[in-house]
């Protein structure tokens, strides 16, 4: 397996192991990680702490032309928030380690440039099909759906 | 003025003097200011709190039913980003204060369903118009262009 992904499946562990949802990320620049991360919904109590966002945020203020170079890493299939912060800062490349369990506007990101690459991961699937068995509700409220 | 446009407008002059970039935002539901922030990029480092995402984390976690009579108003045209946290909560109806300085995916968010009321207020054209004028880099930075 790609040693990103791993990273971003063991961001997911660790959320896992805090309490939270199991999606992980990181972001790669010149194939060094400069910034991981993972869904801080019930660690922090908070709305917009995606995985992605999370690793977006550790990444820190980069310029476009850092993120011009980038591949954003994630266990899951980024949500429209997560697909839009691609797009903002024009991050050109997204690894998706599954989309079976959840599916975000892939078509979308592809239709505006992005290369989006579905990997479609057995422990990534693992790891959301439980968390989904165990937690629908939290799950729900994740993903803005009743 | 709309009251919840001039809290908005508020959240931005905040920022300002704060050495921040002046957009504020104000989350709305059943007629009350449930959420309200303002852009971070400076203040915290931050590469994700752009004022309507500040705002929604500052609303902290709430059901697909809140966010469904939600109303978000903000004081510049949503990014990609923030556009994106509207569609993946199922927020009904952005009021934005101006689109002229920037203007985010607002077409893709009507074909989503989304109800994009554009304002024009000359209070946030000028805001904006004197913080992109003294600081063109912090600007481009913020929406990820070179």
């Amino acid at each position: 397996m790609d040693d990103f992904l791993r990273a971003a499946i063991e961001e997911a562990r660790q959320g896992l192991a805090e309490g939270g949802i199991p999606i992980g990320s990181v972001l790669v620049i010149d194939g060094k990680i400069v910034g991981r991360g993972h869904n801080r919904r019930v660690q922090q109590g908070s709305a917009i702490l995606h995985a992605e966002m999370d690793c977006l945020e550790q990444a820190g203020r980069l310029l476009a032309a850092d993120y011009g170079r980038a591949t954003l890493y994630s266990t899951l299939s980024p949500c429209d928030m997560c697909s839009g912060a691609v797009l903002l800062y024009g991050i050109t490349r997204v690894v998706v380690g599954e989309n079976r369990t959840f599916c975000g506007p892939e078509a979308y990101l592809r239709s505006r440039g992005v290369a989006v690459e579905v990997v479609d991961d057995a422990e990534c699937r693992r790891l959301m099909e439980t968390f989904i068995r165990n937690s629908p509700a939290l799950w729900h409220e994740d993903i803005g759906q009743p």
